[in-house]
């Protein structure tokens, strides 16, 4: 196909750099774009130039906004003294979908990941530290994601703000709602039971 | 997200309207997109943008094509007299990566399928027959999909053709390359029985 349509070829290719998106895949999805309705794949095309041209970071949070501010921030009936610090800001969409914290937020945009070469200065946490410094927070939910590299985020920013009088706590981790015991490994198992809760 | 981000939203929901992209994978190529390089995520628009406005149908054979008739319409060193019926241009591009089939296509942009209203006259079976009338060929193979609806179609254009000196063929069906008897089902047991090849 690459010799006889280039126009077919490039969209093949530039749809197979999407993570997930495999050859095969990246064909079935460019003979859907040329089968739609024209409206509907220039709509495509139209939404991903847009969220590169109008979408930048929120400038207290740090989530993806097309403001100076997003609109959590400026969101006044949030709780002002909760802020849920997550890695990314797809994080902070998982926690919003679940509509559970009606706190502020902050995104570290990573973790801190010493092997590859990520070291807290590439993240906002000065930022983070000002906040705190300055804000009225009462509570700091550290909200990383469970895995070595975000607990290390978590005790390092953590440590750096138990000079504050803020209460840090961090998400409960144990088996999962939904899951079967059978298959919950020893990690989990040890997490669940080190935190068992009064019934 | 979709309250506090339009244009996130936006291309969530279009990235979602994609066949076998749920709402999760959506957001995951949404952050993809916003997190790659300006340039990169631009290719995927433009390159969408590109295909719906230089890709057209090829006058001849019904591939698709960036000028009136595509390359392989054009190209004099294929074989002249050998041609090969497909349901769309996807088949014609899995039967081009293969590499076997050096003759000319006919594209039929779908299959008969009354039961979702889709008639002869719907496909591009009268330039077919017009083409084999007036062209040199000495075989027509009917490369449409081993289910009933291609089937069918190859069944209803063989009868179209039989009054023409041309050898209709069909690909051969049996058990696949590579893949395990065990897991053959009756129906390609049966064909593979049916149309066994002396050794």
């Amino acid at each position: 196909m690459s010799e006889q349509n280039g126009a077919v070829a490039e969209l093949v290719d530039q749809l197979s750099r999407l993570p997930g998106i495999g050859r095969k895949s990246a064909e079935r999805l460019a003979f859907h774009l040329l089968r739609v309705s024209e409206n509907e794949a220039m709509a495509l095309s139209e939404a991903i130039r847009r969220v590169r041209q109008d979408v930048r970071y929120c400038e207290v949070c740090f989530n993806l906004s097309e403001s100076e501010t997003c609109k959590l921030c400026g969101d006044r009936s949030r709780d002002q003294t909760k802020l849920c610090i997550v890695e990314q800001p797809r994080d902070l969409m998982s926690l919003e979908q679940a509509g559970v914290f009606r706190g502020l937020y902050h995104v570290l945009l990573g973790r801190i990941a010493p092997l590859d070469g990520i070291g807290p200065d590439q993240l906002t946490i000065e930022p983070l530290v000002e906040r705190v410094r300055t804000g009225n927070f009462s509570e700091v939910i550290m909200a990383t994601n469970p895995t070595v590299e975000g607990d290390g985020t978590s005790l390092y920013i953590s440590n750096l703000l138990s000079e504050f009088p803020v209460e840090i706590t961090r998400l409960a981790r144990g088996i999962t709602a939904g899951s079967v015991l059978e298959y919950a490994n020893r990690e989990i198992i040890a997490d669940a039971l080190t935190g068992r809760q009064k019934l």
